[in-house]
């Protein structure tokens, strides 16, 4: 196996997050649910940019988020997701390459816009998202390319991707690509309604190691094996995944392999203005402590950092260093 | 005269920042000047945006500011201005629609695209934009509607406007149409190039009574004097305008007319985050305050207050209900 020209890849939905302040009540007169994330078409999304308030335009989608915070820390990295050739887009290519992340996927010149998505932060910090996936649901198997992908450390993938079919194939040819050269794959589960439609598929992909690692919240690991039960869940995602990581909010995380349970606590915090990205950026500090080798415990701590940082402010990209913070946790040398 | 539709009618450059955090030496290898506002053509803002770090969108423009924070604080307001019907003209449209700024020039659709203003800010809060006008600069006099004017109590322009042809005509016509309404027209000096560049006109427009109320803050005041010497401006100011409002930062502001010069205090900050719209702020507070027929003093204070909001955080809209901060503040019932 040759050296990796980057540590981690990412492929995902290139998404420009649409926020705004508001309150249950608007979210019970749209017939919202809170903290769900819906897809929407652009009917939908019209009818709900008219009636929410004033906004502000920051680049989002979940593994896009992942990979600014890696490379925040140090990773060298890479995204694949598809926008069209609009202010949107340009937008979401700015910002992710001004992060320093490589961002080569050819950009849709006809066809749905760039994906956005409407976020709507109540005064609790909780976050309601509804996406209008426009070109991103149009990235292709041939937007992958297998050399990349190969020279990558670890291939991170968003299930919310496995939703359109093309994209479906393009995650399929990313892995393979990924293990055919002795790569890591890591998942996210991203949704337990995004889990409540592909559960068998997503059992699939662990089951026969198509993934590595998997990122999971307590809803979406409980959805995965239709109980309640979160020990018993937890033991059947140990028997499934080679490493399993499950993010529990304020109650820290459990990092889960086949000889090891370890808990991890999350990081205080003042004030909670708004979890999007929380889960992201948690990934973002493990994957990071994955490809330098450090322990799982590690791992964990910097993914709880960084989940800290991304939720006392809006939006879901880091605003502080996090390989500064980390370092002042003691964290990274 | 019959009753005013609106309280104030603000026509101004319809722009949406683009605003990332930067460092001086950043300035200084973009032969930036700190602090100030340079209008940039295409390539230098494709050359700024290619250098400048991941930033976020929010919809600007110094009198749009204003009159988002003028109905913020409870007026009834338009907005006169610009934009071409992209995705950030959509942004800006829905933005200022959603303060309840009512909000019907008709969009380009073609020519330049919506303007927009690379504003980079430094960790001690200051500001330093660039401004692409694009659509903006094509504000016609055909978009000023005479009798939504003259059911303005107030029309507001900036003096960032004053500076393409076919928009300074927009701007006379507009103050015209107020005036012969028996309405009244303000004026914000914007930036003291602005004031470099037009001395000459600003003078007129003052001194020809084009305009009524005029703000300028202590470079811009100044400048149009081309002296050093503040109180001596000041004092030349005082006979230029009926009503003149000089914005000190911390130190406060000066009102002066005719029969009174008044000085009243900043409110004091925890932390200055980014003094984008500070000016423009203050002028939604006074001008509300002008329109409720408040004491001089009092419209200062709303002013002081709105513009101690926006330096709090990123961004040149208010984030906290103004009317709320002046109720809890006494200054509002």
């Amino acid at each position: 196996m040759t050296s990796a020209t980057y540590d981690v890849l990412a492929i995902g939905n290139a998404i420009v997050d649409i926020l705004a302040h508001t309150n249950d009540e608007f979210l019970g007169a749209q017939g919202m649910s809170k903290g769900s994330m819906s897809l929407i078409d652009e009917a939908r999304a019209a009818a709900i940019y008219g009636a929410m308030g004033p906004a502000i335009e920051i680049s989002g989608g979940s593994a896009a988020n992942t990979i600014v915070g890696a490379a925040d820390f140090g990773a060298r990295a890479a995204f694949v997701g598809k926008v069209k050739n609009d202010q949107l887009g340009a937008v979401f290519s700015h910002d992710i390459r001004a992060a320093k992340v490589a961002f080569e996927t050819r950009a849709a010149s006809d066809g749905p816009a760039t994906a956005c998505c409407y976020i709507l932060v109540t005064p609790d910090g909780e976050r309601t998202m509804n996406t209008y996936l426009g070109a991103a649901q149009n990235l292709h198997p041939d937007d992958i390319d297998p050399a990349q992908i190969a020279a990558s450390s670890v291939t991170y993938l968003e299930g919310y991707l496995w939703d359109p079919k093309d994209a479906k194939d393009a995650f399929v040819k990313a892995a393979s690509a990924a293990h055919a050269a002795g790569r890591s794959v890591a998942l996210t589960l991203s949704d337990a309604f995004c889990v409540d439609r592909y559960r068998g598929e997503f059992l699939d992909l662990m089951r026969k190691r198509t993934v590595d690692i998997v990122f999971a919240n307590e809803a979406e690991l409980t959805s995965l094996y239709e109980t309640k039960d979160f020990d018993g869940a937890l033991a059947q995602f140990r028997k499934d995944v080679v490493t399993g990581v499950v993010t529990r909010s304020e109650k820290g995380c459990v990092v889960v392999s086949k000889d090891e349970v370890g808990a991890v606590p999350s990081f205080p915090v003042e004030k909670v203005v708004d979890t999007t990205g929380a889960g992201d950026l948690f990934a973002s500090g493990f994957l990071f402590g994955v490809v330098r080798g450090f322990p799982m415990k590690k791992s964990a701590q910097l993914g709880a950092l960084a989940a800290a940082e991304v939720i006392q402010h809006l939006g879901a990209r880091p605003q502080t260093s996090l390989r500064t913070l980390a370092q002042a946790k003691g964290l990274l040398d």
